[in-house]
């Protein structure tokens, strides 16, 4: 220890280390990894990088930290405080130098890579088969009368042993060869893989006997986010999962945007190419980081995703999927070196195994939902729904699976939504709405009371009341209907027509205010009519695709739905039959299936017969497509009202009864737009 | 016989059947499986199928051939012949058509399997076969109903169209697919490698069609010097031929000083690894050049080389040839991308084959040499030698081949001789002496006249005399031998003893002059004592090698001899039998073979099927190892003396009698000996 430089131990990660008196705290988070945000690149502008110095005694870190340890506030900070306000106890990271041992809180808003853990709720269980395995070999010794090379005799004992043949090696292998062999008094540990397309292939070797672990990365590349998770090849184990934003983000929010980069600016899907490769390489350090592994212990891995998104990691230019017949480059699977990919935070022989994709619309990413929820074993006709941007469906039973993708677009992910925000905490994840006085009570994440509870207001105090998610505005849309704030159309009544001062005029229309927090400085949150459209729009158009699937299948009602997807995990399915996002079945046949396509990456990670079993299933699945069949148009139209008929819930009808109400009793909307063609 | 068919007869290989008439003479080829090119798939872009119909009587054939029994020529051949020529009485077999009995040759041009002549001594004919062949295929068209990805639809093209299955393709390659297949309206010329170990690879790909050549390289990687050869792989022509000194010479001149190198430098290997990729890729650079050729036009190469040399270019450490039991990493054939050796100043695709080592000490150079001159198919017991720092050896027939390798040393090159230098304009090449007046006359490489020309002094004025190489030396010793300056010992006679001034103390022993360039500044040119020596060492190793295999054959004679290699190009084979290097066959039974391995470097390159035929040959090869065997030093030993017995010359008799002819009476050296013990 000396005394020019001093400990700096960040929470909550416990990532520490020493740092030179004098040195910014972002810094030294950056050089540490610390997930801490900056968007201004540390210029005293963009106020992401804020933390709390903590002082006094930490017995559980060994240190002491003394008030003078970190610098005083600077001419930066209480300008910052004075135009925008700066929390007690917070500072700027770029600011904020250390002068002494610290421990420095980073609070959640100042992460990049914020998680919010969800649990899966479906368990099929995994069957160990991985593609790759240890196997010792005892090699017989060269003699020179019989001048056979040692990676010949390595062969045939592997053959003799364990009855693999041919393996294939590569140069950097051979070179690693012969002292392993040496070292181990002619006794090896070899990693082998053999996939389903045959071939066995030396990933790595050992001298003598190598009990380190193999592992495996199942990765779920999302447009918006990345996800792996890390399984122990042997036990199957996950033993650590790991997430963050997917780069691209900057060069457009969603998939058309990001084709559309790649059309209008030359070398831009490169660039798309390689910030997503530089993720999956980062993603790969930090589970291994976070696992206290090797990286070159991670010998597969296992991508889904959709098309664009799978054009994009391979290289390719996914400008054909942007436009009809929205051909993909290659719809069958791949199994390829990860060094390919540019993917060397693993082993350098690290295998890929990139699932099928199933159309230009419907990626590698439904065909491991398939995978996961197995429609093609089932023996009742069950309808997969993958909610996101676009929402993939599956339709189908043992005999027959179709599938297709519709462009639901971002209002279920909180986007496009006037309050709206990704699921994180402090978002307004649940709704309810009192039928009777109109009044709202509702849950945010991070917090597992309801906002009625006396101790909400304390428990919520860290994370805010910030905005509503895309579960959230589901159930927050169909309350406002059974609670006869909202008519049949979608239109949300005045004060006078629903009774109660919370429908605000807003503009020509009206806003339903969930949430007042302005007095604590946070925000109003308001459903506007503006939310019910976008909503009505997506999720006409996911009940548009599941209905031209049963169009197809010729059948009129189907015996289970699984919603699959982050969003998913956390949909009430009352809720969304209600909206109608989903045809009616017993709410008992509704399920989530959590992170299917997660899922069905970490299968096909774990089991190569599963490999063989997805390229099956999806060479049979007939794909429906939504662009070019007019019914689906017909479908959307139709399905953009708020359903009254066929109501699963009876109970509700006693509260308010739906298809009599309609505030402009189907009038007043189109006699504008009459007025307006005369 | 029936009115709508037609008898065609193909010459010159005289495949003949009926064909409905309107079948296009390609077609008719092809089901025949008669040899004629096309790239196209009969498409008349190409323009590789001409033939040449042939009209009247054919009583050998039964038929007479009316002029209208072949369509008449159409636009297509019009267009063709315009724009680029057609020779007259040539057709395009893909649009000429059956209309009568026909008799079709086709002219070596139009044949996929051409033989290419070699111009070398022996003239083992290649058949043209390479690994990478064109193809020109029509792929269908996106359907959004059946959504299968570009690559899988190109997949079934070529399957169906070609008969090649599961094309394997880079992701590099993939992301140019899309464009291309679009750019060539659905159409695509491909660059195809399936070698013998099976599987089709996608190497490149243009839009529509692409007439570019596909060229393969031939390696010859010696550890003094790397040879390589460009060939065109649809002719066989070599195009252009370049070489450069092994930069690998800086770490040690002979192989046993790299390894050392390997073995004292940590990182010692991996920097000869480096070094010796530089030079291959400013190989590949510089022939491309020279041809005139994009290197990206380089698909492929053929690699042979010694042991050493092969685990260095194949960045492994070659510190296990260096020890007994001498193990090679491995010692079968590898088939490779080129990359994988940083081989890049060359298609990014390429891909390398690596001919098989036979031993530790007999590398894929021999093997190579093997492949060029057959033992393996001789009636005659053949005795191949490639001449070197070590010198490879074969004996063998059909029946059993064996082979060993001899430590020589790098007196045969040029090396630790007194005056000696590398073969190169100004070293003395030729010599002979005057048995009468012990005068010596020689050549020097670069001038074709004798040093007693008249005009000798002025046409290597520019070169100069400079010294005398391996085969220079070789003619010195033995023309010394046969003039009666040397005895049977080796011994060099004083001035007295041989009765000429050019004899001359130097020690304890004496010199032969052979040129006295001092009066112009030039060298003095002698043999030494040490000289005689050295070569004396070097061919009893060489002719002990050849006795061991012999031995182990149990033969006391062979019926030929092949003296292979660069040197053995140079080497006189009387002189090489007088100086007892190689066993006495009658001299026009000893031939030289030139650069045998790199001839098999070459036949590798254009015919798959004799990488097949090298690796069986290779794994029935007998290995005899020199180093364990007593018997070698046996032979070594008693090979020292310069022969007299069974002298093929008996003219020479007449000049001296070579048993007789012993200076020192079998005495002095030892009687020194004695003193000094005593």
């Amino acid at each position: 220890m000396s005394a020019k430089d001093a400990l700096v131990i960040f929470t909550p990660s416990g990532k520490r280390g020493r740092f030179a008196l004098g040195t910014p705290v972002l810094t030294a988070a950056r050089q540490l990894g610390v997930d801490l945000d900056s968007v201004c690149g540390g210029r005293g502008i963009c106020s992401k990088c804020q933390i709390s110095p903590s002082f006094g005694e930490f017995p559980k870190h060994g240190v002491t930290v003394a008030r003078d340890a970190v610098s005083e506030i600077n001419a930066v900070e209480e300008r910052y405080d004075r135009i925008r306000g700066l929390k007690a106890g917070r500072r700027l990271g770029c600011q904020a130098t250390v002068q002494g041992d610290l421990v420095i809180d980073v609070p959640p808003e100042s992460q990049v890579h914020k998680q919010v853990v969800r649990k899966a709720a479906t368990a099929r269980a995994i069957i160990m088969d991985p593609a790759t395995h240890l196997y010792l070999v005892e090699v017989s010794e060269p003699d020179m009368h019989t001048p056979t090379g040692d990676l010949e005799r390595l062969r045939a004992a592997l053959a003799d042993q364990w009855g693999i043949t041919d393996l294939g090696a590569d140069p950097a292998l051979l070179a690693r060869l012969q002292p392993a062999l040496r070292a181990g008094k002619w006794q090896v540990t070899l990693a082998v893989h053999r996939d389903h397309s045959g071939g066995a292939r030396l990933i790595d070797l050992w001298p003598g006997f190598h009990e380190g672990g193999l592992y495996g990365l199942a990765i779920d590349l999302g447009s918006t986010t990345i996800a792996g998770h890390l399984c122990d090849l042997t036990s199957g184990v996950v033993v650590a999962s790991s997430g963050l934003m997917n780069p691209q983000i900057r060069f457009g929010e969603d998939l058309m945007s990001r084709v559309s980069y790649a059309m209008m600016n030359p070398g831009g899907a490169a660039e798309m190419t390689e910030a997503v490769r530089v993720a999956l390489n980062a993603l790969a350090q930090s589970i291994a980081t976070e696992a206290g592994i090797d990286p070159r212990a991670i010998v597969e891995l296992t991508l889904v995703c959709n098309p664009v998104m799978h054009h994009l990691a391979l290289g390719i230019d996914p400008v054909e999927l942007g436009q009809a017949p929205f051909a993909l480059a290659t719809s069958g699977s791949l199994s390829l070196p990860a060094a390919d990919l540019d993917l060397t935070a693993m082993n350098p022989q690290a295998r890929a195994y990139v699932l099928p994709c199933i159309a230009g619309h419907v990626g590698a990413d439904a065909a491991a939902v398939a995978l996961s929820e197995e429609p093609h074993k089932s023996d009742d006709l069950m309808l997969v729904v993958d909610v996101g941007t676009n929402a993939e469906i599956l339709l189908g039973n043992k005999t027959r699976v179709l599938a297709c993708s519709s462009p639901t677009g971002p209002a279920f992910e909180g986007a496009q939504i006037s309050s709206g925000q990704r699921a994180a905490p402090g978002a307004i994840e649940r709704v309810e709405i009192d039928p009777a006085t109109k009044e709202p009570r509702f849950k945010v994440i991070g917090c597992d009371l309801w906002s009625d509870d006396p101790d909400f207001a304390l428990q919520t105090a860290a994370t805010g009341i910030t905005g509503i998610c895309g579960s959230g505005i589901i159930e927050a849309v169909a309350e406002m209907r059974m609670a006869g704030i909202l008519d049949g159309s979608g239109l949300i009544g005045s004060a006078e027509q629903t009774g109660t001062a919370r429908s605000r005029p807003e503009g020509r229309t009206h806003a339903y205010l969930i949430h007042d927090g302005s007095a604590d400085g946070g925000p109003v949150i308001t459903v506007t009519q503006g939310d019910i459209r976008a909503i009505q729009l997506a999720k006409s158009a996911l009940y548009a695709g599941a209905r031209l699937l049963m169009d197809e299948m010729g059948v009129d009602k189907v015996d289970r739905v699984v919603l699959a997807g982050a969003f998913g995990a956390h949909i009430s399915p009352k809720h969304a039959m209600v909206l109608g996002m989903i045809p009616d079945v017993p709410l008992d046949r509704v399920t989530s299936a959590g992170n299917a396509a997660g899922t069905g990456a970490r299968i096909a990670l774990c089991n190569v017969a599963a490999r063989a079993e997805i390229e099956e299933v999806v060479r049979k699945i007939v794909k429906v497509e939504t662009a070019i069949e007019p019914r689906f148009q017909e479908h959307f139209v139709a399905a953009n009202a708020l359903p009254h008929a066929s109501d699963p819930f009876p109970e509700l009808r006693k509260v308010v009864t739906l298809p009599e109400l309609s505030f402009n009793a189907g009038g007043e909307d189109r006699a504008r737009r009459r007025r307006r063609k005369g």
